[in-house]
């Protein structure tokens, strides 16, 4: 069991009428001029913006407002509203949207108290920490963000996506109403269900094999998302099993699935590589991934596949063959990312073959060019990524 | 499902050699000069004192110390810290100990800025929330005081147990060695679990059937929590099972097993009257009354003890008798209890017969002479809580 640090400060409001408490929210801390950053026009075409104005306004808080984060959100975006926030003065900073527009608000607030280029941060120029306090209203939930120490940024110029974590990062306050995400689509709604399994699932698979309670917590978490998210592609407004989502995609990626364990992280990092080339959605690169990788580093820890098929994907044990239990496990998991509409290879995911030249810029990319390493339960070098990035094909 | 916030700042340093960031942590917190608060002599002889001080002394912090807490703390002890915070102008107050210790803390800190006395609180005569932070380093696990919102006294001159609860208790941190906890006799163990079992079966147990993902981690939590206990009393230095129950004891009561459900509270209620009469350990207390309180209110929702029966007790379903299911669930913790030396009734708790008289005076203190009720899934009133107490005799 490795030691452990847990830290989850982000306030929690949860519920249908919880976007009406926002202004309070940020006068409790300490808020007088807020930029608001948000997406496209959705957040203003369903009057969600409207109703957060309103309860700022209640409260005599100034806003200033800025759109247009997309997914794998840009550097250019974040260093106009760097800008922005010095201009006008900005001391809060209150993200409306799911993990694209939290990950530009943690980036900006950064920006703003620095005298360099934000990059500068994504790039480990600097380590700095200082930051204006951020908070959201979550519309997408998937990434975790919201309660997450992490922000990830794509960098417009050269592709390179990057990330950088402190506990600073942590939202003030992170309000949820599952209403808001009635209206997701299934495409995307699935891929937000495989990224909070896979933030799970990337804790969960680890050389650990003896955090019984953080594992227990895991499993009961990753079924509890499988189940709410079938329910949800066949009813897109039911309110309950929206409701399991939301939360779940919070406590998925607030470090609680994490305690006690060391972690893997090499699919995220596969990932990253596969979204910066093509643009697809992550949890949909994910799941493209996720099998190839696990056929490639199970024998590490076999008997973890083999309670990750038994506990999580209902697999009869074979208690003779661990292996085999284990394989069992994989295939269901595939079967069931592929039951919500999600690749299980790279084919599917791109919809066209890739190159042995792609795969090797993507392995040269996530290997820093042959200088560094991923993963944990298998540390993969250049050469692994290139095999499971083959196999996945 | 219900609407719910959640709020659970405490940053917890989880580990062997945790303690020797005491100092550290202390100042990231902004403490110049810190009451250490604790029980008995084990924190000095155990040498857990000396540390703590020398890890404060390395950072230049001073300290006054005040011992002298016992379970079901005292408002006098409390009275006590106030006057020597005031008079040794402390802006910390770090508790060294159990839940008790963190209550009596938690107590002083609101205590030491208000100029009244500080049982006013417990009574509801103020309801103030300015405090000075407290921290804590656990040597017990159990009560979940440590990321709770909560603080029980005593009040040693009418014998008043009360309790007070705001957010601004909430430990700055949590220090947890769970080798601090290997010698803990077996009876504080086991009263230990059955605390942080009631804790979330308290949430568990409720009107509310819809929110799968509370449900589904509080299972996971009561089934670790089984298992390790039995482990540790068998081996009291394993220490993968104390992380588990220390880990534990903290889930339990921050909240993440209540999100979204309404709760009941009753057993905790009914039992604080039975550790007021009789001063008996609160755990020991819920488990001889819990088995009664469950058969008088479980037709409220059949099904939700039908469900605890199979997910946590491994009772096999029977899927034409749901009442059959739901009691063999209630007889199988019942048995569980007794299994770990708890007892189930009332007369083996006290030791004695307990009176009918008794029975009456416990049940006008936990009524307020028959004007208040307790209890959410099932509401209590005078009649039912005496009906309870002759079904535990």
């Amino acid at each position: 069991m490795q030691d452990f640090k847990y830290y989850a400060p982000t306030e929690v409001v949860f519920g249908p009428k919880s976007e009406s408490q926002t202004g309070k929210m940020v006068k409790k801390y300490g808020g007088n001029k807020v930029l608001i950053h948000y997406g496209g026009s959705s957040a203003e075409r369903s009057g969600l913006l409207q109703k957060i104005c309103d309860s700022l306004d209640a409260e005599g808080i100034k806003y200033v407002k800025l759109g247009g984060v997309v997914p794998n959100p840009r550097v250019s975006l974040v260093r106009k509203g760097v800008e922005l926030c010095r201009k006008e003065n900005v001391d809060f900073i209150l993200a409306v949207g799911g993990g694209s527009v939290i990950d530009s608000a943690k980036a900006m607030s950064l920006g703003v108290l620095y005298k360099g280029d934000v990059w500068d941060f994504y790039i480990r120029k600097t380590f700095e920490k200082a930051c204006l306090p951020i908070a959201c209203v979550l519309t997408i939930p998937a990434a975790g963000s919201e309660m997450s120490d992490g922000s990830v940024i794509t960098n417009d110029e050269n592709g390179l996506k990057k990330d950088y974590c402190i506990n600073e990062f942590r939202c003030k306050f992170a309000i949820m109403n599952p209403e808001r995400t009635y209206s997701l689509p299934a495409w995307q709604t699935s891929c937000g269900a495989v990224d909070m399994m896979m933030h799970t699932m990337e804790r969960y698979f680890s050389k650990d094999d003896d955090m019984d309670i953080t594992d227990n917590i895991a499993e009961a978490l990753l079924r509890t998302v499988m189940n709410s998210v079938k329910i949800v592609l066949r009813e897109p407004e039911n309110y309950r099993h929206r409701a399991q989502l939301m939360w779940a995609g919070s406590v998925a990626h607030n470090d609680l699935t994490g305690c006690g364990t060391t972690g893997d992280w090499a699919t995220h990092n596969l990932e990253h590589e596969l979204s910066g080339m093509f643009d697809v959605s992550h949890g949909a690169g994910l799941a493209a991934i996720w099998g190839s990788w696990a056929r490639y580093v199970m024998h590490e820890n076999i008997t973890r596949f083999a309670r990750f098929a038994v506990n999580v994907m209902g697999v009869p044990c074979d208690f003779n063959d661990a292996e085999a239990t284990a394989l069992e496990g994989i295939r269901r998991t595939e079967q069931f990312f592929a039951s919500i509409g999600m690749p299980t290879n790279i084919h599917d995911l791109i919809g066209k073959d890739i190159t042995d030249a792609q795969i090797e810029e993507m392995a040269d990319k996530c290997s820093n060019g042959n200088t560094s390493t991923v993963g944990g339960l298998k540390v993969l070098k250049r050469d692994d990524m290139i095999a499971i990035y083959k196999m996945a094909k």
